[in-house]
């Protein structure tokens, strides 16, 4: 019981720390943020702070491994699940906006700043961002007809482009504004699947 | 006559000096690069870079500017001369690969470092990039059936929806492989327009 407890107060500091240096590095940049900031952010002592993590690229790891094991969490079981193709990937792109908007400072520490991780770290998030690649890209040959019947650079060049729109809502979109996180998937698939429309 | 030999002689050695700092921007960040790095990389004495440019500051305004110009430059003459609106998007879309993939460098730069500006730089080149963004936002405005038929969020939206798509390219896209540039621009238009085609 007590083992327990402990495990879950350093989980619950942990992501109590990540959380407010992912705000962090979002706002000031990866490399300009030290460990006084992120303790300060955290209501921590620098000491309390390392007494959970021994640098700042374990933080940056711990942040970005959380956010990519929720975009990756069930992911294919859920697809599995859902018959058409259509259907899969209208399921991937609101998936994707849904952890996007309610993740926003996880979501563009990985875009803006996965980078900055050493070789070890750094590898193990492109493995997982790899591995989304390889699901969505699935879905996506199977809704154009089959491995047999698409061209692999076509399909990864599709993959992209869906992953294009997706992803630069970081530079524009304000889930609080005018277009909603529903509205604003329901148009990317739309436009994906069917192309803008006309009077629509 | 001297006197344009001079200016010619200006101009190259800043165009010179521009390129290779991009590069070394764009490889190492912004913030990582020094004048002594420029001054290297574009073989020249570190006093030879301050004859022309009297900080790194006015080398990236200088560069991101050059590039907003050519984006711009007569972007709407030559829509002015194209009649129906898919042409026109066509063209928006076709053009936009063409720069980046001609100026990969200068590009990225844009892409990843302009937020490093200081305030009346960065609100120069972001005045540019805003006026790109109400020519391209017109265009699919009159597309969708004008202004008075269209929603203005949806049209924010969706032009931001195609940049994401022509921006994204730089996470991904190697011109050099085995997509073209013209091919890369058909798949981006022919989505956008008309959504992924099954079989095709």
């Amino acid at each position: 019981m007590k083992a327990g407890y402990l495990f879950d107060k350093k989980v619950k500091k942990s992501l109590k720390i990540g959380k407010a240096a992912a705000r962090l590095f979002n706002k000031k940049g990866y490399l300009e943020t030290n460990m006084d900031h992120i303790a300060a952010a955290a209501k921590m002592s620098k000491g309390g702070v390392y007494h959970y993590f021994s640098s700042k690229d374990e933080i940056l790891h711990f942040v970005l491994t959380n956010y990519m094991d929720l975009i990756l969490g069930e992911l294919e079981e859920e697809l599995f699940k859902i018959e058409d193709d259509s259907s899969k990937i209208q399921f991937i792109i609101s998936r994707h906006i849904d952890l996007y908007t309610n993740n926003l400072a996880e979501a563009k520490t990985l875009l803006h700043e996965a980078h900055c991780l050493p070789g070890k770290y750094y590898n193990s998030i492109s493995s997982k961002q790899r591995e989304y690649y390889r699901i969505v890209a699935n879905v996506l040959s199977e809704f154009l007809g089959g491995e047999a019947k698409t061209d692999k650079a076509q399909v990864t060049s599709l993959t992209f482009l869906l992953f294009g729109m997706c992803n630069w809502i970081y530079s524009w979109y304000d889930p609080k504004g005018a277009i909603s996180p529903e509205n604003l998937s329901k148009m990317i698939w739309t436009v994906f699947l069917k192309g803008v429309c006309r009077g629509s």
